[in-house]
């Protein structure tokens, strides 16, 4: 009964014995490895288009350094008040950025909307230098809040923001998850729909720790990898970062662990719904759900061997009595039962 | 009926006279004359407590500098969500802290109240590393909405900053006007009061171009030599700078100055609130007041002549219809009461 | 016999002039008002070329702003080893570029030479993530060591710097010194030898504090008004920076304040060479003058009132012997006579 | 043949073992697994000394973020002008830092030398806002010219170090070759010699991707974990960091490894220096070696299945002429004699 985080998770098999078969003998570092070469194909294979990649280790890295091309130090990136990238990242984007601004936007279900991002806007054009000039927004794709932007959703985004010349970033880290749910092509939800760079994530979806970033015009990429190989983010024996991506792209393995994901937390919100005193948050379209319960059956829970954690932001209409819960590839229908079993036993006592 | 802003206004003639004065023969440069050392023990008498002071031109500069002493790359700064270091610096407070986050709270006329401070500490403590670390508390005072933090205001925030170990720097631009209004000593207002560092502003008040960061424990300033000169703000011809605030200093001006801006403010609130349709936003308590009128009456009033500017600010309640007017030692009660006149003509019509 | 730094002089009387006449009324803030306009066509006037003008108060931040908008964190900048940005800036332009490196270069007489240049191309090129990429050469003209840079000196570096897409800095803090000099229209060593931006200073030549870069394509300057403000530069009350420059320009009084300073320098390394144990370490071209005296001289000098410095840096040749000699507009024919004689009679003893 | 880097080398196998091992179910993120806590022990043991580790996934990470621990953004790290952080971090150290400046010093062999320091210091002391402030000395153990600091090195330059109020901090990319090399015990080498921080790299010695940074005194590591986190660098998975170190460290894995290492290094030096014609630049140490040859002769060696890379830095006396050949756990005594064989046979046609 562990929902706690899809980090806990270990290495996909499928993965491991990647990482295994690429150690076999002497290879060119920095990414002059054949491996390397093939996975760079199978980036645009997959998104149907040329694409820029570049990989890092974290998901925080992968935003930050992926907004730091489009946004110069004097910029604003408009993002979710809940994005990751604005509560999560302890100003990584910051850093990276040289310290752009991050102008936040409220939004129902974890998801910006065309009417906020205009009333924005309003506010920030005509510019003037006594605010930051805007310079991109960046969209999480499946939200913080386990939802998912429709390809009609993104398009109306974007569009707005090509009006204002700003370039749009896609935080993929459940990148998988939303595809899985959405079943468009890659292509659809990001450069078709507009979007410039996405910051695509592995790790939490069965690799040991291998984030792309993914560009889908290379001209706009000049120079980047001088602002990659400063962060330190860069592997020297880097057919090892290429050998995750090479299994994980292969045969839609990738598609196929997070509709597994999906699915439990499908299976898990469908229970939570029926039973009396449980109610979930949002809609339940990745694999992460969140729900409220009775006064003392999380604690029950918790003490009964479920792990999961509290959910708290600045100013949550919840007060701090949201759960999260996350499955993962290893997650099993078995678990998910006897969560839903033992939840309950305990409201119905 | 010039209400601009109090940056419109020249430099007071005897701070004027002060700089002709200043001009005479040699001197050393980078501070070692003898205005400077003066000017420094004339902070130390004026805030009863000895102080390290550091001038700046703007204070933009002043701010970020002040708070880049006390808060490092990855630490947070509660702040209002209207401040100046927020709305108004373009990134300035991101640039001199090397990308600190300021966190936003909401609060009425401008200022912060400690619950919203506690509610916010309650999330950001027990600390993690995936949130910034809280290590300021901002406070602007007089505000951005004209009003005035009370001593016992000031003391309440600081006391919560104390127990979570959060400097408090205080943005002074309009300190003189505070103070002019408050009537207490600037001790009781700043250090006696909790407060670390003050940015106290000269130049809205009749200098040329005067800022001064102002510490009150200067075992907390080692370095801060390093920060300033760093930041290309240390005058070379230094006797300049303290001869301004030699004269601001000397025998009140500055409380003088403030308190007829103040003054003006005060008449011009008292006129609008008399006048059917229109409707003064804040409590006017310095020289700033914010007003909405009936419709169509703001634009004829720019049309005969008066100048003032559109107040808004992301998600502000009055959507664009309020109107700010800034006075300033050069405001005349004539001018005042020509404005006063119009708009009731206009109003009535 | 003041010889310490041009910084110690105050202010001309034609520039205090300009600002208590700029000291008459209300005019709008942030270079709103018609003086700012004004000294725009001066500049454009000046160098014969469309201009983008920018003020701020220092050298330090001229210097550094202006490469920030050419180099980006992850670039490198060629400059001399002894050169201001170098050695005197504390790291302002790593802090303005957001941690660009400079790239060093050894050159007598403190200039940079095409084959130094050239030499670290050679190492820079093909380029490699490994290494920083070169994006800026900066020039010192007049230099730190007293010396000019020709127009051919000038237009072989640039040339150099032009094939490797490098862009052309000049730091201009004693550039009216060099064009006094050398007798040429100011767009003769600037653009139309090259140079993308110059920082052109003025305070120690005669203004309060009145520094401005000059961008000679403003198709190149997008943006850059962000990066002003966000430095905390921008005067509020700017017809006080535009009042300096528009006396200083009048007339030609730059150069004519420039050209006495530099006869000033002459006639004190002239009388100095004659003297039997002294030698002067450089040629002296603008209002900076190097020497070694006998064993003794110096202490001596400075005990019968003169006033100079020790000139050290990091590996110079002289170890410490050297001494600098600055004049300024204010220096008089006699003080330089009275130094000489006063060194005579001590080289005789 | 192959001497280009030990980057190029796989996962020696008992670390990939502990990899496949390491991915058993699921283990709490972030390092709230048991092994990362065995590994920490491991340190504190290896060590003799209670330290508090950090990990990431590039030496040019760990360097950086080390030294920014220490040095403020206008601060002053002395190094060697061929170090790693000088020289082939595109700046890293300067990002994350914040912009503070390296203040490179020549030395024979690439190792810094007493007389270099003092005669620094002797120009930044007594210190003045005019220069960056110097915060602290990082050497590089073993160089990257091949060689290796004794015990009496290193506490020589920290114990001026220690005189100006100085941190040390170590690179040890190749920290295990130069142990190996020394037969000390590594807290001879470390905090009982006066070293503050150490980045000891694994990576290059047999592991996939793995770097620690170690520091001694774990007081000083407050709020280290912000920085840790804030860098994109902080696994989520973490057990499969801290399985690399657990392996690497157990039954002196490292040591045997970087004593492998280094014999062959050893064997091509003794080799090559007794070829008529040849001549190896420095004292050979760790895993590297640098020689020069005959004309031709390396091409040749190229041209004939041979590689190794040429070793150019700006001012460098072969002028180009070197080559490097680095050696690694994976290098045979039998490739090195094939090479030397042909070297022979060549310099003798």
């Amino acid at each position: 009964m562990l929902f706690t985080s899809d980090n806990w998770a270990g290495v996909h098999p499928t993965i491991m014995d990647a990482l295994n078969k690429a150690n076999s003998g002497a290879m060119p570092a920095y990414g002059g490895d054949q491996l390397t070469k093939r996975v760079g194909d199978r980036f645009s294979e997959l998104f149907e288009h040329e694409c820029s990649v570049f990989f890092v280790t974290t998901g925080g890295a992968a935003n930050s350094l992926a907004l730091s091309q489009f946004v110069p130090p004097y910029g604003g990136i408009f993002c979710h008040e809940i994005s990751h990238i604005q509560m999560d990242e302890v100003g990584t984007p910051e850093m990276y950025t040289g310290g752009a601004k991050l102008l936040t936007l409220a939004g129902d279900d974890g998801k910006l909307t065309v009417a906020a991002l205009e009333q924005a806007l309003g506010f920030y054009f005509p510019e003037t230098t006594h605010h930051v000039k805007p310079k991109a927004v960046s969209l999480t794709q499946g939200t913080e809040a386990g939802t998912v932007y429709t390809v009609a959703d993104v398009t109306a985004l974007t569009n707005v923001a090509k009006q204002y010349d700003l370039k749009v970033h896609m935080d993929g880290a459940r990148f998988s998850n939303a595809v899985a749910h959405l079943g468009c092509a890659p292509a659809d939800i990001t450069w078709r729909a507009g979007v410039d760079v996405l910051s695509f994530g592995a790790t939490k979806n069965g690799a040991l720790a291998a984030e792309a970033i993914v560009f889908f015009e290379p001209a706009q990429t000049k120079d980047f990898a001088w602002r990659h190989k400063r962060s330190g983010h860069v592997w020297s024996k880097n057919r090892f970062m290429a050998a995750q991506w090479d299994a994980f792209l292969a045969d839609d393995l990738w598609l196929k662990l997070a509709g597994d994901a999906n699915a439990m937390a499908t299976r898990l919100a469908n229970g939570l719904s029926q039973i009396d005193g449980c109610e979930v948050a949002y809609v339940t379209q990745i694999n992460e759900i969140f729900a409220t319960f009775p006064h003392g059956v999380a604690e029950a829970l918790l003490g009964s061997g479920a792990q999961f954690y509290d959910w708290v932001y600045p100013g949550d209409k919840w007060q701090g009595r949201l759960k999260r819960f996350v499955t993962s590839y290893i997650t099993t229908p078995q678990e998910v039962d006897m969560f839903l079993l033992k939840t309950k036993e305990l409201c119905t006592e």
